[in-house]
């Protein structure tokens, strides 16, 4: 057990900052002090962090008492100091992580238990986009679906932050792996990541003859789509398949035919992964580091679409609501 | 391992047939040949028939190339006849069944692993009312919801047949138990077996001021609304909680709010026991002996509404279809 203490530098540091509820511009810089690490915390120098989904209703909604203002839920960077009972963590490593906000900045604290090495094939930007999407992905497939060898998974959503990567690792796992996008560019960046078929669901429904090219029935859906094809989803589902939403959109409704739930014991479900207790993560990062870890940088490569810096925060977020983009978009901090 | 045979009657039976898709009055007095036992299976002289819902949707659907034209899954009597391997089940025998199929007959055909033996204090009409009851409530509360030791469950639609089991099954094994039912009477009933707390849903809407009763979060919802009650089941949903839809209505559809499945990680889902694989009817069959059938005729009483004979099959399928019923509607075999 780690005891060390290291030194926090005493000065101001630059973040981002949800100063209102409302659209990209309400995202400002701001001087902020450096956080401290507490027991079981790390202090990581940001070199890079990733923007998700969240981050942009997280905005929209406003900042609220139990959450940091600074937004960002995963880093890569530099330890700068741990705290005690920092499991094996020491200054100096190069590391990326999930952490519960404060992204955004030049410092950010994260539990040692959610940091992982940065492999050396993988630059800092590459290795910040990593985090969210390998805990979203390794979450629900396997402790919400209950994910087993050899079972097949369709993705609605192929090439979001979450999509590129669980591709890849479905693939690199043995999983056959399909997947439907919202541009031809978009199918075939998924096919090329692993997909063994993607649809374009503006320009084809996602319906029988689809499942009749995939020619087996899903097992697992991992749906961004915020319940879009949901009676597609069960009409291709295999018995006693799951389906697991990760958008809720705004506000969407399913609308799902009961008789078909019950004929296949079709399981539709989703998760938040922000409010998952510490203990869970963890879980998850252990998993993480034994099943997926070794495939980075080689079956697992980052897909990062946009680096801009820091100060650029609020142009990140309208490309993330634009939509026009494959994989990640990051900022680089200085 | 048994090898007996034992003969069975050479002779016509009278029995129900469904001749239509229709109303009750397809139903009609036919005479068939008796059955044959084949290897793990028993013959069983039907002393009563217990109806269920199923059979009113299978009457209504009209017969298919798959089914017995012949309505009834669930039958008591006593054994007639056994085929090689009938897993100790002796000719003579008083027991209950799970039948696939069959059972508005004087004879009827079981697998040996779906036979119960009556317990002493139960007459026949009651014991007829129980194999499907029990083994819908089984498999759906442990089987498909995992229900795990002190989860609280609701039921929606509380004297039903399956309603009327399960609540004395879940007080018997200890799970605190809460229902909805369509009258103040049904709400009386479902009480005195052992509901913490029944709602009159058609005089009170199942919502936060009920659940504020109830005092806690639902683990598991067992649901034969037919999606009537879903945006309430997740408000009073715990987080992981599961909601089992046993009724999928009318070609009903859900309308779920995906934001509350996502927050609370519920899993919606649903089944049908019928094509239900027979190794795993065999294994609730197992759990049921060991753990349900004890309490039979104690803890767990047999609550049937009304006995009709055997050629008023069409007045019984009247009765469960006007559903002021309250508890399981049984069939008299001579």
């Amino acid at each position: 057990m780690s005891t060390k203490h290291s030194k926090v530098p005493n000065r101001m540091q630059r973040c981002v900052v949800i100063t209102a509820a409302g659209g990209p511009e309400v995202l400002q810089m701001q001087a902020r002090q450096i956080p401290q690490p507490v027991a079981g915390e790390v202090l990581i120098r940001v070199k890079a962090a990733g923007i998700n989904r969240h981050d942009c209703n997280q905005r929209g909604r406003g900042t609220n008492p139990v959450q940091s203002d600074i937004p960002g839920l995963e880093v890569a960077g530099v330890v700068e100091a741990v705290g005690e009972d920092a499991g094996g963590v020491e200054p100096g490593m190069a590391v990326c992580a999930l952490v519960d906000g404060g992204g955004y900045a030049e410092y950010a604290i994260a539990s040692s238990a959610l940091v992982f090495p940065v492999p050396d094939a993988i630059d800092m930007a590459g290795a910040a986009s990593l985090p969210e999407a390998a805990f979203t992905a390794w979450y629900n497939l396997f402790s919400v679906a209950g994910l087993k060898q050899g079972e097949s998974v369709l993705i609605h959503g192929g090439t979001s932050g979450v999509g590129v990567f669980a591709i890849q690792m479905l693939r690199a796992l043995g999983h056959p792996v399909y997947a439907t996008c919202g541009s031809d560019a978009k199918c075939a960046a998924a096919e090329a990541l692993g997909a063994s078929l993607a649809v374009n669901y503006r320009t084809q429904a996602f319906d029988a003859a689809v499942t009749g090219r995939i020619g087996r029935e899903i097992d697992v859906v991992l749906d961004m789509s915020a319940g879009v094809h949901m009676q597609a989803n069960l009409e291709a589902l295999a018995y006693r398949g799951r389906i697991v939403h990760l958008s809720s959109g705004a506000g969407a409704a399913l609308h799902t035919p009961l008789a078909l739930i019950m004929k296949k014991e079709a399981r539709i479900t989703g998760s938040l992964m922000r409010p998952l207790p510490l203990p869970e993560k963890a879980a998850v990062a252990r998993m993480l580091k034994t099943a997926v870890w070794p495939h980075i940088g080689a079956a697992i490569k980052p897909q990062v679409a946009h680096v801009l810096p820091l100060n650029e925060a609020a142009e990140a977020h309208r490309l993330m609501e634009q939509g026009n983009h494959i994989g990640k978009i990051v900022l680089r901090v200085a």
